[in-house]
Formats: C-alpha cells, sequence, structure tokens
C-alpha cells in the first residue's frame, strides 16, 4: 500500500557532515530516499536541503518525525518544514476582473490536475461568480472601497482561518494586500505578474512594453511580500512579440504565458521544492 | 547576370493608395518587386514600408531612382532611404575587455558570414590588439581618461570620417559616448546591452540579476541614443537561469546569447530590414 | 461606422507587376490598405499574397467584390479566397478522452477570445459531454466500432453540413478520418500533434521522447491530410524537460503547450493568414 | 590553497541507505561536501549520484581514494569514475569543411573559457589547417578515400592514443566512424547534429527541415555510438523559422544553434555532469 512520502525542506549555515547526518537520519529509522537535492550558496556558506523518502516502513510515525528530528535540527540552527505527499492543501483564489488565470485553474482542477484544493474564491468583482458557482466553488464577494478597506480584509483574513487555508493564490487580483495581511501568509502567497519582473513592475505593464517597443514579453510567479512586485521570483517565461501587436495582441498572447507561469509556480509550490532565502528562491525542480 | 537589388524603406502620414502608388513606381519602370512589407500604425496612422525590387532590366539607373522617386517622396511627406544589395557597408566596431562579441563578428566575417566589412577595431584598451591584426584587421587605441574624453572622441570622428564609416557596432564598450558623437551616426550605432532591457540597465547587469533572483537573463541589441540604454530596441533574447548559477555562470550564459543577439540586430540592419519610429523600431523580419 | 475588412488571399505564378496590379484594383475602387503581405518563392517562382482592406467606403458591394475580381485572377492564373473580417465562422471540435484541448477552447470563448462560433462538439466517448453541456454547446456522442465506422463518419459528414461547418478542429480525437472525409474539407481541418513533428509522428508520442532521451518536446499544429501526421504545419512550439520528468511529467508539461499550440494554430487560421502551398504553409504573421 | 575537488559519479541499483553510506564515506573522511545530486530511476530502480567534496583537508590522498572506496562500491554492485576539477581534459576536434564549430571552440579556448586543452584538430580536408595553425594548435589532415579509410582510422587511433586524448568532437566532421574507433571511446566522443533528433537524422538536415516545412529547426550534442544519430542525447536547443527562410537562411540560424548546443554539451561533459544510462542520460545541471 502507498502510505505517501514525507519531504523535509531545511537550510542552515553550512557545516561538513550535514549531507551524512541527514542522510543518516533517515537510513537509521530504516527510511528509503526516494529524492535528494543539495544546495551550497558559495556566497554566505549557507546549506539548503531537500530530502523526500518513503513513510512506507520508515520507523517513525508522522507524529513522531518533528519530535525526533527537532534536536538535529537545533544543534545545526536549522529552519525546517516537514511535508506529506499525500496532504492536499486548502487553497484560496483572490480574482478581480481578468479571469484567465482563474479559469485554467478551475479547469486543472476539473481535470484532477491541480495538487491542491480550492476551498473558495475571493473577490472584489461578481464577473467569476457564475462561472465558480457552476464549478460547485464556494464564492465569496468582498467589494473593496477607500474606507472599508481595513475592515474587509480583517473579514477576509477571518475567513481564511475557518477555511483552514494553506495557500493565496493572487491570480490577477488589482488591490494591494496590507502587511498585516501577507504576514499571516509569510511565503503562502503566490502572485502572478503580467511581465518580465523587474522590468514593468506596476500598473499596467501591457501598454509600459508596447511603449517601450520591447521584442519579448514575459510573465512572473512570485511571493507576495509587502512591496508586492519584489517578491521572491519562483518562475519566468516569455514569448516573443513584434511591432505588429498592438496592445490588445500583447494582451492576448501574455495571457497564455500568465497561466502557464502562475500554474508552473504553484506546481514548484504544491510539491515543497521551494526555499526562500532572502529575497530569492531556490528551486529544487 | 546579377545586378543585385534596390531596397527603399520609407514612412509617411498613412493615406489610401499608398502601395498602389509605389508598387506602380517599380512596375512603371519595368521592375520586379521580390519583397514587399507593410506596416500601419493603428495609432497616429502612419505608414511604413520596405520595398526591394530587381535592378536587373530595371528602367531606371542606380543614379536615377532618388532623383525620379523624389517628387512621389515628397507629395505624401516621406522620410525614405534607398540602399543597393550589393553595396558592403563599411563598419567599425568599438570594445573595451570582454572580446567575445568581438571575436564571434571576427569569425562570421572569417567564414564569410558578414554582410560588411570591418574597416577598423576601436578600443580603450589593448587587449583585442593581437587577435584583431592577426585577422588583418586596423586596430587603434584611444585611451580615455576624464580629461582627454573630448579631444579622444574627436580624434575617433575624424577616424571615422576618413573610414567613410557606415555603421559603428559597440561590442560591449564601456565608454559612454556624447550626443555629438551620436549625433553624427543617428541609427547607425548598434549596442548590445548584456540584459533584457529595460530591466537592469546601467552597469553590471550581471550582479543585479543575480542580486535580484531572477528565473530568465536576457540580452539586448539596440540603436544607441543619447540615453545609452533607452535606444529602440531592434532584437532581444534570452535564457534560462537558476538558483545554481553563480554571476561567473551568469555571465557565461549571458555571453552566447550577446554574441547572438548582436549578430541577429547587426544582420537585420545590414539587411535594410529596420525603420526607427519614435523610441522603437518596425523590423520587417 | 465599422463595416469590417475584406481580406483576399491569393496564389499564383510570379510576374512583374503583381503587386501594383492588386493594389491598383484596391485603389480605384477607393479602398484602404490596411495590412498588405507578399511573398515569392525562390524555387518554382510563385507568388502568395494577403491584403485586408477596410469595407467602410469601399466601392464595391461585397457580393460585387469576387465578380469583378475574378477576370484579373483569371488573367494570372490566381487560386484565391476572399473573407470579411466580421464574418464569424462556424466550427466543430472532434474530441476523444483528452479533454485539455477541448477546455482551453471552450474558456476562450467563454472568455469572447475565440473568433469561431462552436457550433457543435463531436466524440466517440462520453467524457466530455457533461462540461460540453454546461456551457451550452452542443454534444454529440458517436461511438467508433470496427465495423460501423463509415456510417458512423457518413452520418457525421451529414451533420456538419447541416450545421454549415466552416472548420473542423481536432482536439485531441483518436480516430483516424477517411480520405473521403477530408476530402470534403480540405485545408479546414486543423489537427494536434502531441510531438514536435516530423519525430514522433504516430501513436504515443510521450512515450516516443521518453524512450528517446531527447531533451525537448514540441507539441505540433497542422492541417489534416489523408496522412494524418504530414500534413502542412501551421505552428510548433516546444518545452525542455530533463532525466527527472516521468511519463507523467512529460504528459503535464505537453498539454500545457498543446493548448497554446492549437489556439495559435487556429488563430492564424480564422485571422485567414494562411495560404497552403503543397505540403507547406505561408503564415502571414 | 585551492586543492581543487573531487567528483564521484556513480550508478547502481536502489538500495536502502545509499545516499547515507555514501556520505558517511566523505565526512569519516573530513571531507566537505560541495554538491550532491542524486536520482532514482523509477522503472528499473535505478540509484544515480554525483557528489562533488574539497580535497582540501580531505583525509584520503588522491591516489588513495579509489582503493579505499573500491570495496564499498563492489558491496552495492556500483559503476563508478572519479574525476578532479583540476585536471585539464586533453581533447582532439574533427572537422570537415562546415567551420563554424571549431572556431566557436578556438574562440572559446582564446578566452580563457574551454574547460579542456584543445591538443589537435583532425581533418579529411585542408580548409581548416590555416586558422588552427594561427591559434598554435597541432593540425592533422587524414584524406579519406573508400579503400584507405580503415587505415587512415587505424593512424587515427594511434596519434590519439599518442596524444593521450581523453574526448574526441566531432564538429560537424562527415565521416562515419567504425565501431572499433567508437569502441576505443565510448561516452568519449561528443558530435553535433544539425537537426532536432530524432528528426532529420542523417544527411541533409536542413534540406530535410526545409522540405518538411517545420516552423523551428534544433541542433542536438549526443555521444556517439555505432549507429551515429541514435547515441544519448546531451543537450539540444531550437530556434524558429519561417516560410521566408531559404535553405541558407536556415543553414545560418542554425549554425548559431549548432556552436551553443556543441559548447553546452561539451561543458556538460566536461564539468563531470553526465551519466549515460542504456541510451539516455541523467545530465544533474
Amino acid at each position: 500500500m502507498d502510505d505517501g512520502n514525507a519531504i523535509l525542506l531545511l537550510s542552515c549555515p553550512d557545516k561538513k557532515g550535514l549531507v551524512a547526518r541527514l542522510s543518516n537520519f533517515i537510513f537509521q529509522n530504516n527510511g528509503n530516499i526516494v529524492h535528494a537535492d543539495q544546495y551550497t550558496s558559495k556566497r554566505g556558506k549557507f546549506f539548503f536541503m531537500r530530502i523526500e523518502w518513503e513513510l512506507n516502513g520508515f520507523g517513525l510515525s508522522r507524529e513522531e518525525i518533528p519530535v525526533v528530528f527537532a534536536p538535529l535540527a537545533r544543534q545545526y540552527e536549522m529552519k525546517w518544514n516537514l511535508h506529506f505527499t499525500d496532504y492536499i492543501p486548502r487553497m484560496v483564489i483572490f480574482v478581480s476582473q481578468h479571469l484567465h488565470c482563474l479559469h485554467d485553474l478551475i479547469l486543472r482542477r476539473h481535470m484532477g490536475e491541480l495538487g491542491a484544493q480550492i476551498e473558495a474564491v475571493i473577490s472584489n468583482h461578481t464577473e467569476a461568480r457564475d462561472l465558480v458557482e457552476q464549478f460547485g466553488i464556494k464564492y465569496f464577494h468582498f467589494p473593496i472601497r477607500e474606507k472599508n478597506k481595513d475592515e474587509q480584509e480583517s473579514k477576509q483574513l477571518a475567513l481564511l482561518r475557518e477555511l483552514k487555508i494553506d495557500l493565496v493564490v493572487l491570480a490577477r487580483y488589482m488591490q494591494i494586500l496590507t502587511a498585516k495581511f501577507i504576514g499571516n501568509y509569510v511565503n503562502k502567497i503566490i502572485n502572478i505578474h503580467h511581465s518580465f519582473l523587474p522590468a514593468f513592475a506596476g500598473g499596467n505593464p501591457y501598454q509600459q512594453a508596447y511603449d517601450r517597443g520591447v521584442k519579448i514579453i514575459g510573465a512572473t510567479g512570485h511571493y507576495a511580500t509587502e512591496n508586492l512586485d519584489e517578491g521572491p521570483i519562483i518562475a519566468q517565461d516569455v514569448i516573443k512579440i513584434s511591432h505588429r501587436d498592438t496592445i490588445a495582441d500583447i494582451q492576448t498572447k501574455s495571457k497564455d504565458l500568465e497561466r502557464i507561469v502562475l500554474a508552473r509556480a504553484l506546481r514548484l509550490h504544491l510539491e515543497n521544492k521551494i526555499l526562500v532565502y532572502g529575497s530569492k528562491t531556490i528551486v529544487f525542480e
């Protein structure tokens, strides 16, 4: 029977013997490593690792693993997370009026390709409601105005807690989230930006790309931080354009890109392949 | 016998009948059009065209063409240039200490792939001298210091005039050219910038890319303008990087990209496929 | 008011003055050309053109255009088609059990991005029915068995005639169409093949790609011909893979690619930008 | 002082505890792991690993490492190789009349970017001689005719042995090597094929690509095996083409691609990042 795998994501100051200590920890508890990825930053001498091993036959229960691992982690001053591949994360999608990324995620779910459960869609507009509900997903309308913003965000946070949300996806959500909101979901909010960051940060990147006359446009999936477009980048991709492309053409091409880049960033996150280090990501593909 | 082709590059306010008038001009002089590309900007209603026709059998001599065409051009307020495919433009390459683009151009010339004659290489350093001279190309050393800059540039301009230079290539030349210099070669100076502009303009884009943690890096070939990195973009391309890439790795990957993007921009220019419109290019590929 | 544009797609043996004759035809009837693309094959000396002009103010009605144009076309032995940009083509989608491309097209339609009307979905399976009908599109089930194949195809053809279908899209339809079927819709059937043709033609290209150990996989949108995977190619794109990608990973990556390549091929067809020449396409992008 | 690193490349049937055993081997001899990459094939349950550690401070001398490691390797039935990063491999380049890849490698060497020493260039033609010798590299001419082929190959093999060659690069060498030749350098001969294999294997892939009307062309760097174009693929890349590209244009675009793909395949080999498994490669990038 398949009991799933355990995944340990960790980082710490580099020391001799780290790989040996970690692989021994798995081996001595009778685990079978199926993936092991390791990276040492040359600057700063920092060590990053992702180990995945089979739970089937492993000598520790899911509850025991963190208890037994904690002393070793302390000794090396590790920051670490433990995940299990058979846990289905609970996701919420924020969206405004551009719905292509939302649609894409809904269809991936419909095809059984999304490694997460869409618990709800939250929007400051109503365009998405029909399609969302048609697919049996809960839809919540939080209209945002200048003066109700804090209040609405508090309600959203309460809803997210109630729904036990693990991951927030900003699928072209046009509202700035407060530092408080982001502080509640550090490295758990993925945003899709419709440009090749850091080029064309901020508003209307299609127009900016058109005006500058670039020959390639891009899209960027990243963790949201307080300074929205400066968060750690997870995935980027690009597509060629020419002088013949109007802003409408740029938008059409970009939308395909945005859907793919967001899906890719999301998959990497859901497969627990990302470690954040300062303003950058380590992605163990 | 092959007499080569004539190429007319023109732009003017859009009017009905422009294509007909221009193609009639060729036809009535017994010309055979081999390429015709046309573009009308929706904003500004501006018309751009590139027509290429065979000189063999054409009713006007090379000297007569501009004379006969001028009245038609005036009538439609055209900006226009006339080129002949069998003319080999005279090119000078400016370089500092990073020589990969220079080497690439020298080898393309050696393989007979470069549609231009390298008349000289100009450098503020001496690293390039041996290889340049080994291939039988003239090398000129113009060391640049704070206080001799204007004087050296004047000498460079004099040299360029003497060599009857049609095209200046900045193949990783680390000096800022003055407005005066650029004014002498408007849309005739091609620069390679080692980033995906407008991201990472200015100095040390490799470091900037590394620090920002982007997942893709790029290179940009563009016409030099007074604000160097804001000139009209001709060609761009990108390559993926990961967290494992050190700055040295980024440099290695970028250098391949820079060589290809510069060569592509150069080819488009030498094939007379580019029209500049404001800060953008129309590229008839 | 916007009356839409007319588009003429034509090919004929190359002769002097063709561009002039064609642009004069438009101009003399008071038309304004908004796009003109032309290509002359060096081998075979064949001429291809796409001209698009505004109907607003044009001196001929839609019905008169072909009548007036016919003599000119005959004189130059042209093959030609006339299209109007405000006509919405009627499309049918054939699908089997892999539904990602179908879903993608349905969502593009839902977002108003598809320049065609999906009149019906036809399948030899039933998996697609619910979603198709949920979006208000007609679904027809034609189960195919060895001995009923011809009969079912005749019924499909009758249905297509009844629905006045302009374009057939094979969105991962796993049945071979007969020469008779294809003969009814020459260059009007677009197939998506899940490999970079001509590599991995035929069945199970994911497995073939995995077994060969390629580092890049692709997808190909093409017109269906009697020898299915040898039809004229419209669009191709690729994505990198590595030894870590299982067949399931290859499939996941490929599905994104297939959706985009099919959508791109479809868009080029619907914008009347494709001319077929032997087993190849001229695509005026 | 920098003593360089040791790299162990190994493969064996998968067993529990392999990572632990291997990392312990390094740790117990006081080594510091700087890279560790591991892959387990799901089919066949085979284990592959690349470990790189610092020699500085390591408890075993270069000569002792294989002696001490051998018993462990035997126990797990490993196939393994040991490399040192400060060893400069000795390379020979075979070339015929298309010299762009040769030129590229010579320039990379000139720029100090090639992690190998070019000991000699071998050709069945004389075009390359001048440039090769101009850069101070030995050039050997082995004209090949039907009846002297075996004899010439024997002489080439003798020369390679004399030069203590580690790696053979076929930089567009148009002769088929015998099984005997290849048997002497298994997984040590890198060939560049000017197509996206397995499409357009064999002769004249430019023409084949042109005739088929593909929209993308590619290049493939691979280990040479008896069936030349079926060897394990190391690296591939592609570039877009259109109907406007003549065979000469395709060649020009392809040549850039070939240079980059060959250089990339070569770099991966020289950094000891490749394990061959059947007809495929594991590339630890």
